[in-house]
């Protein structure tokens, strides 16, 4: 079990591309509820299935497992909710910070976002050039809820 | 993966009572679809999530995973269905085959399940004395139905 405190930003430009290598992550959903959420993911050749309690105001209680990536094809493939997200992910340092910038691509191209894990909720970040609007606790950012409304079917977004 | 095949019946009287060891199930649901389920186990000091397709027709895929009890633990008390599942299984042989007899207790209490694994579907097997009516496919008799619509609630089913 672990707790994750993150903050999540729009990534404007380029200028970020270049600093890691992008590895690319297949995942889907055997629930989404608003309470958890259960998850398959495979990256590369390895493959996760994880439950995220999604219980706002608190902390989320994460707990994740390895599993085959035979099994978590089967279950992306046939149990999944469609679409899956497909995503490439850049991870690298930046201001003593770890940052993870997913680039999504088919019904969520044109999204890029990124992630940075804090230690505590108050601690201060040095942004990079590159950050974009501040989007930690919008719903709608969530990869589960881009299952169900993707990206290119936004309207009225300010981009 | 796995693929099972089974026949599912009630059980009358206590003849069956003595022939092994009873162990204590806990188990609960963190979804509960048409299609598939994901179900938290806890059994003595051992604990799983398992992945269960319910199709109907077809026999059902399941894909298991050993998790730390401790996850589970959590899981079962904050983020599964309520009420839990609970329940005493009784493994033993019978007529060559492998029987598994659940005795469910608390909203459950009363219902006696007895199950045998096949191994294809047309395969002859010798019913014990204490085997009553099968309800093989009866959805109602279903672990995970059995939290939405516990036994002590049913009403107009002849036992």
């Amino acid at each position: 079990m672990s707790v994750e405190i993150e903050r999540k930003f729009l990534v404007k430009g380029n200028a970020w591309r270049g600093k890691a290598e992008g590895i690319f992550y297949r995942q889907g959903y055997l629930s989404l509820k608003k309470e958890h959420v259960v998850r398959i993911r495979a990256v590369g050749e390895k493959a996760y299935l994880t439950v995220k309690s999604t219980s706002k105001g608190a902390s989320r209680v994460e707990f994740e497992y390895p599993i085959p990536l035979e099994d978590a094809e089967y279950m992306l493939n046939h149990l999944c909710e469609k679409p899956l997200i497909e995503k490439k992910r850049y991870t690298f340092e930046s201001g003593g910070m770890t940052w993870e910038v997913d680039e999504f691509f088919h019904e969520n191209a044109g999204l890029i976002l990124a992630e940075v894990e804090l230690s505590s909720e108050d601690q201060s970040i040095e942004l990079p050039s590159w950050i974009g609007k501040e989007v930690t606790g919008d719903s709608r950012f969530y990869n589960s809820n881009l299952i169900r409304k993707p990206y290119s079917k936004w309207t009225n977004y300010s981009r």
